[in-house]
């Protein structure tokens, strides 16, 4: 069956061994520190179950036709990709934030597409390969992470220059059944309650990087794995339970600790053909585009949340229909609209690629990734200056239930008339969790990171975007040329970067 | 035939009676000052026959199948938004800013919606009134004005109420044969070169302000129009021809000096019936609508307009490739993108109206073209910071001829040796004109006004959005409410005021 | 003697009643949650006892002529108040933020104006009582809260109209001996460990309001107030010890629970003479001006905070000579610049008030601290810009001392070959207290609205700029007047408000 | 007599050599293109002949206790550094933006400290040749040009390495009685109707680039100076006169077509002494620093000015008081005050150079002057936005006289009816002015790069900005340092750099 369940879920983690490394100590799966992360993927399981979220969160399978979880298919047309940020968004307003499945679903797609290229470029044989494990993870509808970002070391060097070569990612040994790696992944979010993490490389590699040059599967518990934990969460409500208290993560540093890959979960190995090493560059270019089309979902969504977020406290302030409150309200939905906006013309530009995958337009995907991260902290910023000092000193959810003060606080808490105390107690404890906590902090930092931060879009959209046609469009308004051809910016993906990279490396 | 051309055009104009005041005089449509609007329609009839452009610049007529100047054509599918879109864009291209002809266009599918829907809710008989004056347009491929700003007087109080009653353009005689007008249409580009002029109301009208919801056609030369004219056009140049410098428009005041039209060209009275009234305001808003929907394509290439050439001077002063210009350029891009895309969205989201037209999302649609005009001075910021001082301080074209000077100027402001002196000269003459000169200067002001300024925007998008199921997304994350209907924001069009006003009215 | 130590201030605390809630119990000030504020105000005792820091710490008593703690000083020259920035700033530095003591350093300056001012308009006796408190607090160099902002119940609508009449802080009743007060004051930072609670009103007072309008001194620990705490605080520190995770507060809600304030302790009463009543805004304009002056040194000090620390991280990334990290770490010294350098423009042209303090110019005060206010958030999304996503993510810090892990994440944190593991360790370490932490989420609230949120500063601008002689320079340019006369903008300080608002009155 | 008089200045122009080229023509200075610029100058005469300015408008000379015009001044004191601020912003005022002779003074400024720390430095005779020079410049009260720019060639590499060693200015003979220059400077406003012409360098020269270290001065019309001029002009006015017409300018590109300077008008040879040639880089540096300090004073100016207009407008639109109009306008506001409290501030931090000259503090001065180039663009937008279109389709002045037309369009372009229709005639007809005129559009890229543009400005702050101390603060509140040094940035010039350099050298 390709839709599981939150409780078959919950079951494979528990039967993991521990390897989560904590406060001193090696914990496994069953703690209560995990709460967070796990309420948010429930949301994953129980959307694809309910009839009301059927249409977008389920798919069908190209494999054999059954219907899947969509956090497991590859996007077989533009309605795909559109339904992808549909899905992502509903979800995101559920949880108020990031959904986080989204990366295991981004990681797939990239394997899908290059692994299918590679093998036509190289004659590998990584896609039947890919395939079997594709369906492997949409039969049991697996949670899966994505590793990605190495440490780096020193910045500015390759890899293979690195005074310690372990700073990225690599194969220290090569067996008859498989490859051992070393190195580590930053910033990975949620690999301490995946099924499996897949890792990929974060960067384009050269011929002397071909150790590097790297990307398999494996069960987040599997020998050697060690993950560093961070949980992030909201203190426990005493009383006033709400969604806003229960979503959490777990981020990590994973160390992959001289870890062996068998060979039929490896999907690129540079020292299997020193062909396939460009394809590590087009694979993370890849896996990035992917997310970042996902992110013009889910930060549209964050938008939206935080818009919504700041209308309900305005209103309880009682001052929603202030001029100068409905202009920052708007402020925040038009970029909401905008990033949105952006993904879907994007996916309705998507080229179909030889495996048969869509892949979106890259240039929007950027502009639309990079405004939601230039504004994130803004929007936090109108976030606060609606809600008011009072979020950063409420009393005490105790204080409210104290019969020595209980009665006070709710009094001098209480605002808009048509707000009861309680709810507007409940709002500003919404405030105090989204704007002074760890977990709001680490939403910011995501906002502005997470996919890539916004000079990693400029980067790519100047990359891409061809100027040449662009200054022809000055050249002929100044006399320069006599005319211009007609121009329509064509579509970009990462393959064109693989075909320039091409190019450079002769 | 449904395309003319552009020397039928001028024909036309040429055979108009003199009503074009300025500078003390009565001036017909064959003198210099027109230069530069004729230009710019020029491309309109031109690539309309253009077989590069044909797929673009024409369309088939819903009337009878014939085909069309897209200019005159009524949106049947979500491909015509599309399509209108991407002409605007490529036309924009090559005029180097506004193709200034799409207020036509947008005021005859704003009136193909409204008289439909007038017709139906209240028995006139609009429609078929319009449908003979469309097929006349199309027959005749005519250029049309859309005269909608009135002048307004005192702000804050309504038509009715004003001390001077013309204010607003108002019906002050009602006739077996038709009505007589009175008052005046500001900021009204293009006027004096069009075929026809299409007034329309600007705002909503009340009850009592039922004179003033009058909407008609007249051809622009007519008894008693009298339009003050303002032409804006680029210095002649001696020597270096080129596009840039060939632009221009005439901006007018269009005054209604007691003018009659005949019955067959009224297409609004609010004294007819007093039930057309609130059809005034829908008409505004509608012709608002389609004419911001319009700017998400131009707006899109004025932006690229201004990358283009910023991309031109920075390589000629040899700077292009370093980080903080591309990082620049790359701002306006990004800007075109976003703004291009939220028209593109908007027109995938379009709704089909009764009358068979479609019509794009209104808040998409405000979001893209209020991006565009809060970006538009920041993107002639971008460019004067590329460009450097000599914008503003280069030599008289003839110091480039004159045989004292000529090698001296040329010899001290080649630069970027990739370029000859006559290219950098040609660039920096283009960089005098899009930066220095009164017609770019208005194409500043008209950037951040026309189609409506980012505050009527900013009004449009928060009047239209719902903030009810965005509140309560906030509601259900606070625990205030106990779960979420899934939410998707509905499409937005003007229709939706129409029935609040229809609420409000009761 | 006028200089304490921290030793006795503490030695102060530890004999109070307990009177601070939280968690649903009553509180000492002898407890482990007040250490981060009590390691804050620490510094304000130390530094003044330090010959390092001597001339800006302290200050000599206009009323004795004895050296005291700036911080209980009277500002009597322009010398003074560039002192008090200056303080500001270097105490600021040393904890990384907010020195926190100088809201009550405001509320004895606002007194000391304004009760004269009043005693000379109305014949009150209230300055002397004043002089009298503020020799105590000199003598015992005290830290003294100002509790201004009232909870407000209901927006737009005046304290007197109020459903709930306590909704501001008023008098209930008035006794031969005193008088007895009811409301809560909100956002009161500090009140937890300080010796005094000054209270202010929070906005003019109309006629009607005359029992709100009332300004006191207690005890912290007086019969009836009830404080309500919210400690903020970073995670203890297993073995890297470092300022920036000592430093904390307890925010508090202080309600006063029908308070008796003897009549020595009372410093406007509105019931007392309806002539005091228009003082009470006045009063509240006061402490406000004082305070935002303080923000011009504190602001500029938490930029070059967040300079310093995105200064640092950089390094440690290896990045800090990239040109967009220069540009970046340069947009927030320029912001500390002119904040600071609005506070001193604004000292420079301070007046002598008839009490005989110095009170800064009011327009450049507001222009300094709404700048400061509307960048924050801004300046901590460049240090997460710079600092990356691991900040968000770095392992526990027992990872670093857990023998299976320590070498592991060691080696997988360091990055510029400069820094040591460990100095890394601590720089992100730092970062993840800056980034992601209730207290530094509370500090960019408390950056928005802290002393008045940006709209405050936008509407006390503009209350207070005169426009009509800008007007008529406008005038004069467009030739409707026939000469300006020569224009300065005069000094503007709070009084200028009570003149208009007197006015008004008629 | 040090104070001259406009009429003297007039008659001195008439005496000049024609070398104005212009529209393949030599023109002399009688013409009625200098209008403009005659206009602006006019003022710094009338001024400081005027009773009410002589405190800002004169000052006391150094070299003889005589009364002169302040632009002739070298700055004794903090004070004269405000006054020329002060100056600089009352005279702006007057003429609606920049005041055009503020070049010259900032020139002999930075001659007067650069040729005698060089003449101590190296043993050279430059200081006592220049005092000769000012003395004539004080006595005859002249009006001085900075020629500084160069024309640059090729971007990125040294004035020696150029293909054309011209595209610097650069000695082309050494003669017993002076030398021969060759090269072209360019963005030279005023060179046309300023008595002197003072040549200084551009940037740092290496040992390689002596013959490009070279200052002087000559007469404007000196042989073989060929001055390619572009005038800035307002079209005339038929009947409504006013300053804001009058304005205007004429730009130049100077070109000194192998020009003899006499030895008595050398200030820099960096053929006589290789010593001398680092400070050509200085020189370039000091004349710099002076310019953007007075930028603090006129753009200051320019804001006001922009929020006078805009404040006038919108009182004429009826729109004053409205809520988005007041935030609008206060930005404005608030970014004048900011600048010019930068400049205030650097005047009171002040150092005192050998030369007896007082130099402000060049941190703070970049910082002010960066603000107000980063929002002058925005500052247009925000005038347009409140102006509205009619600022670009405002009827010819003749329509307003016109019989046929004269009270229609008064009828349709009044609006508040506190104004006359002529006044809001005068109000709009500023508004296409200031709005839409090549001397607008001229206006705003000056405020991009006058005085050097934002990126210059951020490059100088960084480059003189000492980070070690402050992330040494980043270091302690880490723990990494035990504590940290009390640390205020020390006050720093250009000097700073020279050093620096010094160091670089060996």
């Amino acid at each position: 069956m390709g839709i599981g369940t939150y409780e078959a879920y919950v079951e494979r983690l528990k039967k993991m061994k521990p390897n989560i490394y904590m406060n001193g100590k090696k914990h496994g799966r069953d703690e209560d520190f995990m709460r967070g992360g796990l309420y948010v993927i429930k949301q994953t399981y129980d959307c694809a179950n309910d009839p009301k979220y059927e249409d977008v969160c389920t798919a069908t399978s190209h494999l054999n036709g059954e219907k899947i979880n969509r956090f497991t298919h590859i996007h077989q047309s533009k309605e795909d990709l559109l339904n992808k940020q549909r899905m992502t968004k509903l979800l995101c307003h559920r949880v108020g934030g990031c959904i986080q499945r989204c990366m295991g679903t981004d990681a797939l797609n990239a394997l899908s597409v290059v692994t299918y290229d590679c093998d036509e470029a190289v004659g590998t044989k990584y896609y039947d390969r890919f395939l079997k494990y594709l369906e492997f993870c949409q039969q049991n509808d697996l949670t899966c992470n994505c590793a990605q970002t190495d440490v780096k070391g020193v910045r500015g060097i390759r890899p293979h220059e690195q005074p310690d070569p372990d700073q990225y990612l690599r194969i220290v040994d090569v067996r008859e059944d498989g490859i051992v790696v070393r190195g580590a992944k930053v910033c990975n979010s949620i690999a301490p309650y995946t099924d499996e993490i897949i890792a990929l490389p974060t960067r384009f590699m050269g011929a002397k990087d071909a150790a590097y040059a790297v990307a398999f599967a494996l069960p987040a518990d599997w020998e050697g794995i060690k993950i560093m934990g961070l949980p992030g969460l909201q203190s426990k409500r005493v009383k006033l339970k709400a969604p806003v208290a229960e979503v959490g993560d777990v981020e990590s540093l994973t160390i992959f600790d001289d870890v062996f890959v068998p060979n039929d979960r490896i999907f690129l190995n540079g020292l299997e053909n020193p062909e396939t090493v460009k394809f590590a560059g087009y694979l993370a270019l890849m896996f990035a585009h992917f997310h970042r089309h996902s992110y013009t979902g889910c930060k549209a969504a964050v938008s939206e949340v935080l818009a919504s977020q700041a209308t309900l406290v305005a209103d309880v302030n009682g001052i929603l229909n202030k001029e100068h409150v409905q202009e920052k309200i708007s402020h925040i939905i038009g970029t909401a609209e905008l990033v949105f906006a952006a993904g879907e013309a994007s996916a309705y530009k998507a080229v179909q690629f030889p495996n048969g995958s869509y892949v979106p337009d890259e240039i929007l995907t950027n502009a639309g990734r990079r405004l939601a991260g230039s504004e994130i902290y803004n929007e936090y910023s109108i976030l606060a200056d609606l809600a008011g000092g009072l979020s950063a000193s409420l009393p005490t959810e105790e204080s409210y239930y104290d019969p020595e003060t209980a009665e006070l606080v709710a009094k001098y808490t209480k605002r808009n008339p048509e707000y009861s105390a309680e709810d507007a107690h409940r709002t500003f404890r919404m405030m105090e969790n989204k704007l002074c906590s760890p977990f709001s902090g680490a939403e910011m930092v995501a906002g502005v990171h997470g996919g890539g931060s916004p000079i990693m879009e400029t980067i790519t959209m100047m990359s891409r975007y061809d100027l040449t046609p662009l200054k022809n469009i000055g050249k002929y308004l100044a006399g320069i040329n006599d005319d211009i051809p007609r121009y329509e910016r064509p579509t970009m993906t990462p393959r064109a970067m693989l075909d320039k990279f091409k190019k450079t490396e002769k």
